[in-house]
Order: structure tokens, then C-alpha cells, then sequence
């Protein structure tokens, strides 16, 4: 019954458990089974209600606290009082669309612009990052003319069917396009012996490209999130991108970096994954951290890539734009600057890796800690000689970890990566409590001594 | 260089004009044109700019008040106190994701689908209704196996790609999928001789399931906003759509109603268009007025037809269905009954389309008078013998109104039906005061003596 796509779902709850659930909540989950659409899913085998946020930290109806270690929307913190002065303000005053001329709206698009290189000037929102990478995607084709997309083979891009036909991760019941071609994300462990793994890579994309071009299919783009999030976190290497764009290019297609998942400083003081790696996208797409919790998106464009859609079909996304989502962006705009939010991911994400790096350093099960910035992937494996990965373990890791209030969930080919995605309001002090915690966990779980 | 879409948009602002606009927002056009996408528009020949809204009303630095008759998006109002009060409280609580047992989520699911027939029981949330048509869709499909999908001739149903690609209205920029048929909508002027609306209606279903077919598509879904908004406003007459849904179901395809211009009241007391039909939807999506402008939009579903993709394809949508929009609808539907505002739509839409038949009695430039509840459509023609549309004509008579400020737009095959359709708050003095402009502008435009 349960397809590849609905199993890759680390822990969460199985409805013929309600019984179990605390009385507290069960009421609502039993309710929540019988109106919502059966595609909703609770995280975790004991599922949690909370009632107030502040930081990295969640509250549920009894005051208790539970750290933050998985939420990337609210990215300078839940409720942030900044962000919800501004967007309270703004609810007050007006709420309208682009059709009309609002400053605020040039004000914040000159602003994200800024954050780009000068070869990526225009913006078009949108309200989620299924929004705007649909967009691209849409432009994507009109411009090249070509239809193939090439994504990594876990990756996840959005839920609109366009994109959700580039989203391997989604399983076997939902289908992807006869147009698309998987790609291995930068994994070590997937590298044929005798090659770098920058030569891997581009072996992969010239083997994609050949065989959309012997289906008659010729190149629109190429897309990845450079975490790597879905695929497993790979931020690391930042050295073979280049090449591959140039393959991609040359066979007449454009790149397209989906920074939903790295952009906002996820990865460290580089607002976007793209700079990491020293390259310029054609398009760049974001958004889950861009409004702190208000639906808001974009697309960020090279001009000559966008002109002719946007002259011959036209955009207009009735909420992208409009002044209270536009308020909520400002907002976390602001709070970047006055917290200095990309070098406190850069600094408590060090803290937050090199203690994991410590703690599990000789943690049986525990075979690497990757990632950057205030993003961790811990992979959970049977044993370190033959790194089999160990999926039943990282469920188990993850709600005991839940049960010390401490929220992660888990990513990669084999859901066996612990994702470690905090909130970038996570600071020292949370950095202290999440390692605790997790050592705790170790102990019983991974093999600790 | 423009194309069909892009000339589809009445009375829009073209930048080589860009010398003569108020000066006191020339330069963030200026700006704006630098820095947004090349798809993005203003609407007016003459654009103009917003800082404060209130019920049926928007103000512009001056102090200046703006009659808006056009925006459906605020439908409790611009800016209503109560839904900015619950949303400014939500936002400073708590804004988490679906993935947790929210109260407010359930609650809210359970009183919106007490608004739909027993049958309709499930709902998923999303942010868009691009994004809930687009959802619609994807679960027509996995659920029928088909892939043929049929749309009216001028229909407009969204922004993804998919749904894009089922929205003629979007021109010749746009491409249609090869799996699209378009029928005419229910306008008399378009039933041949000799046959009843209904008989035509019908006819046209038949036409294209048959054509369908004879391409190799079997039926996925018929998909009709029951206002015909995008193509030209044809709320009556009701009588004509069961017999082409039972021709769908007998090719083994779905019914979705997009109510997201239909519902929410629009139509007059009915809370949906489908219910003015006297018809059962397999499918219902909604968008646009949901969250008064906090994006948030639903479809729902008969569960027989959701559930195989929701086990097996299953559905996240990161902002849709989370807190805050969640308190907007909440807080939207506490209006609509506080107010009773489904019965002011029809009270006062009544009063509004009687004073323009009144008035427009004997204007040469007027074939008709169209609507229901707070949407009304005025076929503008060159004269009333020949019927022929008189676009130019349509266009001065909106950029006429915005001159008395008073804001609408236009719909239709030949964009020359006058699209009248303000906020919900709109009442009895807002409608002397728009009957009053159109009078004025009726003497000049449309050879009312």
C-alpha cells in the first residue's frame, strides 16, 4: 500500500496508534483524520501541538519547551517581534497587488536584487518556492525552446505537477515527466573508483544530456538545491559545479539554482548556495525562509533569459507581491542586517557540527557529520565498515530526540542522514542544549560509550 | 510584439508613456521597470498608487478616496479590522506547518467544508488557486488514469504550467496542452439556431470528449469557473450543467468547480456557484477572497476521488494550511457571518445591476447588463444592432472611471464587458456613488443623453 514517495517520511505517525496519543491532542487527530485530505502525514511517532513560538524554541498547551532543530521558514526566529510589528503594520494600512504601484514593493525588490550579482537584475514573486520554481521552470522552456531537465536522482523541487514531474523524491505514485533525467547528487560514497568526483559529476550530466537528446528531447535546464537537502545534504565539495554548467550551456540549456533550501544563509555568511560554489545561475529560485512564515517567493532572473516570456505570456501571481507578503520580506531583510543572521549561522553552525564531529567520533553507527552552516546531516549506518545505512536507527534517533523536546527529521537516498535544519535565530545556548541532548541519545541508540 | 495574452489586459499603463505620469510616482515606475520582471503590468492608462485601504475603499498619498468596484481579493473589505486583529494575533503566538496537530487548523477545516454538500467531506490547503487548481489536477488525473482535460474557450485558471496549459485566456504566448479541449461558455450570442442554450451547452461536451478521444486522451476532468468571469461574466443562466457532467462521468472523468472567482459569496447569496446549479462538484477549488489577502486557497475533495493519491502520492504544502493563514480564513468566515455578508452581496449586487440596467437603458454603446450577486458585466458594443464589441470604447470608459476614481476592469472574448466587481463590503452608498460615476461617464462614452 504505502508507495516509495509516502515511506520516505522519517517517523511519523501511524493513525492505527491513536489510542496512544496523548489524550491531551487525540481529540484534534481524530477530528483532523476525518476532515483534512488523506495526503496529510504527522511528524513523528508521537505527535506534538504547540500553541507559541519564540526563537528556536516551541511551546506546547502545558509551557513546555522544545528546541527548534528542523524548521527553516521561520528563519530569524518564530514570531520574531520585528517581523511581526512590520507585517502587523502593514496588515493594517493596505494590502493590495502589483497592478498597482506600491513602493514598498520596488523598495524590497531593489533590495533582494542588491544580494544578487549584477548579471541577475530582475525579480518576479510569487508566494511559494513550488511557485517559483514552476516559473523557472516555465521560463526555462520558453527561452530555450527545448523541454529536457536534469535533477539530482533524491531531489525534491515542489508539489505543482510540473515540478513535482522533477521531484524524484516524491516516490513511485507520482510520475516523473518522460523530459527528465536523474543525475547522483555529490555524494562520495557514489563516485566509480578511478574518478574525482568532479569528473563523476560531469560524466553524469553529459550522460543526461545524450540520452534526452536520443529521446528527442533537447536541453532547458539544469536543477539542483545546492544543500543537496532531499539527496542527503552534500554542501560539500563546492568545486565541480562550473563544468557542468558549461556542458549544460553548450547544449543550449540554462541552469537554474533552487535556493529554497540554501538561500538565506543556511549554508554559512553566503546568503545563496550559488556563491559558495563561484558560480552565476541563469534563474534562482526561493523561498520557505523569505517571509519568516508569510507565503512569499521568488525567481531572480538574468534579463535576456526572462524578456521574452515576460513580454509574450506575462506573470501576474495575485498574492507574489502584494504589499503585507512584500512587508514580511523587508522585514527579514532587516533582522539579517541588524542580527548579522548569515555570520551567526556561520558561527553556531561551527559550533553545532564540530560538537556533533566530537561527540560521535567514535559512535559505532555513526559513519560522517556533514554539512555547513547551520545546516548538519549525520549518517546513521549499521556499522562504519560497511556503512549500510540504517534507517530503522534514525527513526528510532529521531523520536527519542523528539522526546527529549528536541525536533530533527532525516533526508537522503535511504531517509538514513539525521537533518539538522534549525531556525537561524539557534544560538549558542541552543547549540549546547541540542548537543546534549543528542549525546544523551548516542548513548542509547548509536552505540555511545 | 504584444500578443493575444498580453493585449488581453484592458487600460494598462505603457512605459513609453512614462513622461507624462504624476510625478509624485514617476520614479518608482521608473525603478519598478529596472528591477521586476519584463512580465509584470500596471493597470490604467493613467497608474496609480495606494498607501491606505478601508472596506470598499483606497486612498493614494493625497488623501484621495478610491471607490475600488474591482478587487475581489479583499472580500470582507481592505484591511478589515477583525481579520487584521486575528491574523496580527496569530502571527505574535505561533505559525507552524501541518506536520504538527494545530487546533486551529481542524477547527477551521470543519467549519469551511460545513459549508460544501455532505459528499464534498476532505479538504487540503494550499497557497494559491493556482496551486489548489493545479493540486485539482494533479488528482483528477492519478484518480481517473485520464489525461484529457476540458476548459472553457476564454477560461482562465492559473499560473503553473499545468494550469496554464488549460487557460486559453493566458493567448498565444501560452501554449495550450494537446490534451485540452475548449467549449464555448454559456453566452446566448454563441448557440446556433435552432438550439437551446442547454442543447449547445451539451453539444459542446460531447464535441470535445469525442475529439479527446479521437487523439488517444481518455477524460481526466471538465473544469469550469461558474462565473465565466475571464470569459465575459455569464453567472445565468443555471439550468444547463448536470446533463455535461453526467456525459463527463460517462467518459470516466471528474467535475472541479473553480469557485475561485464563483465563491465565497460573489454570486449573491450562495455561498458557491455550483450551488446555483443545482450540481455536486467531484472536486472544488477555491483561492482568492479565502484569506481577505493573506495567501491561502483549498481544494476539496469527494473522498472516494482523493484518496489513492493521497496515500500514495501524498501532499505537503509548506505554508498552506499553516497558522496564520489558517486565522485569516477563520477570521474571513467570522465576518461572513457577523455581517451576513453573503446577503448583502445579493441585496446589494441587486441594487447595483438595477441601477445600471436603469441608467444604461438607453445607451447606444450597451447590448446588456450581466450578473449576480456583486458581479456585474456591461457588454460594451459600437452599437446595439449590430452587437459588435467595442473594445477601444471599454477601454475609455475604465480609464474614465479611474479619472472619477472609481476603479474596475474588463472581461470577455473581445476584453469589451465592463468587470464590476468590488469587495463584498461594498454597499448601498458605495453603489449611489459608482452609479453616479458611470453616469457621468456614460454621457461621455457610451451616448447616454
Amino acid at each position: 500500500m504505502v508507495s516509495l514517495g509516502a515511506s520516505r517520511y522519517p517517523s511519523r505517525f501511524d493513525p492505527a496508534r491513536l489510542d496512544e496519543v496523548d489524550p491531551a491532542i487525540r481529540g484534534n487527530i481524530e477530528r483532523r483524520l476525518d476532515v483534512l485530505g488523506p495526503g496529510y502525514l504527522l511528524i513523528y511517532n508521537d505527535p506534538v501541538a504547540f500553541v507559541r513560538g519564540r526563537g528556536a524554541h516551541l511551546f506546547d498547551a502545558d509551557g513546555r519547551d522544545y528546541l527548534d532543530a528542523y524548521n527553516n521558514v521561520p528563519v530569524v526566529g518564530h514570531c520574531h517581534p520585528h517581523v511581526v510589528e512590520a507585517v502587523s503594520r502593514q496588515l493594517a494600512e493596505l494590502n493590495t497587488n502589483t497592478r498597482y504601484a506600491q513602493a514598498g514593493l520596488v523598495d524590497y525588490a531593489e533590495r533582494l536584487v542588491a544580494r544578487f550579482p549584477d548579471e541577475l537584475s530582475r525579480v518576479t514573486f510569487a508566494c511559494s518556492g513550488s511557485e517559483a520554481n514552476d516559473l523557472a521552470l516555465r521560463v526555462a522552456r520558453h527561452h530555450t525552446g527545448g523541454e529536457g531537465i536534469i535533477v539530482n536522482r533524491w531531489a525534491y523541487h515542489g508539489i505543482t505537477r510540473e515540478v513535482a514531474s522533477i521531484s524524484p523524491s516524491l516516490g513511485e505514485g507520482s510520475p516523473l515527466g518522460a523530459n527528465v533525467r536523474e543525475i547522483d547528487p555529490p555524494d562520495p560514497g557514489l563516485v566509480p573508483a578511478g574518478l574525482t568526483l568532479a569528473e563523476h559529476m560531469l560524466d553524469e550530466v553529459r550522460r543526461a544530456i545524450a540520452d534526452l537528446r536520443r529521446h528527442g528531447f533537447d536541453m532547458a535546464a539544469l536543477v539542483l538545491d545546492l544543500s543537496y537537502m532531499s539527496d542527503g545534504i552534500f554542501p560539500e565539495p563546492t568545486d565541480y559545479l562550473q563544468p557542468m554548467i558549461d556542458e549544460v550551456h553548450a547544449a543550449g540549456g540554462v541552469f537554474i539554482a533552487d535556493e529554497v533550501q540554501a538561500g538565506f544563509a543556511r549554508l554559512g555568511e553566503d546568503m545563496w548556495g550559488f556563491r559558495r560554489q563561484g558560480v552565476v545561475p541563469d534563474i534562482v529560485t526561493m523561498g520557505k525562509p523569505m517571509g519568516n512564515g508569510i507565503p512569499l517567493s521568488a525567481a531572480v532572473f538574468r534579463p535576456e533569459v526572462a524578456r521574452d516570456f515576460g513580454e509574450r505570456v506575462r506573470y501576474f501571481n495575485t498574492f507574489g507581491g502584494s504589499s503585507v507578503p512584500i512587508a514580511a520580506g523587508a522585514a527579514v531583510l532587516d533582522v539579517f542586517e541588524a542580527e548579522r543572521v548569515p555570520e551567526r549561522s556561520e558561527r553556531v553552525g561551527r559550533i553545532l557540527r564540530d560538537g556533533l564531529r566530537e561527540l560521535l567520533a567514535d559512535a559505532p553507527h555513526v559513519a560522517e557529520v556533514r554539512g555547513a552552516g547551520l545546516l548538519a546531516g549525520v549518517e546513521i549506518v549499521a556499522d562504519r565498515e560497511t556503512r549500510e545505512p540504517d534507517r530503522a536507527r534514525t527513526t528510532r534517533v529521531i523520536d527519542a530526540l523528539r522526546e527529549r523536546r528536541i525536533l530533527i527529521s532525516a533526508a537522503g537516498s535511504e531517509v538514513s542522514a539525521l537533518k539538522i535544519r534549525p531556525p537561524l535565530a539557534f544560538d549558542e545556548a541552543d547549540a549546547a542544549r541540542f548537543l546534549e541532548g543528542i549525546e544523551q541519545v548516542a548513548r542509547l541508540h548509536l552505540g555511545l560509550e
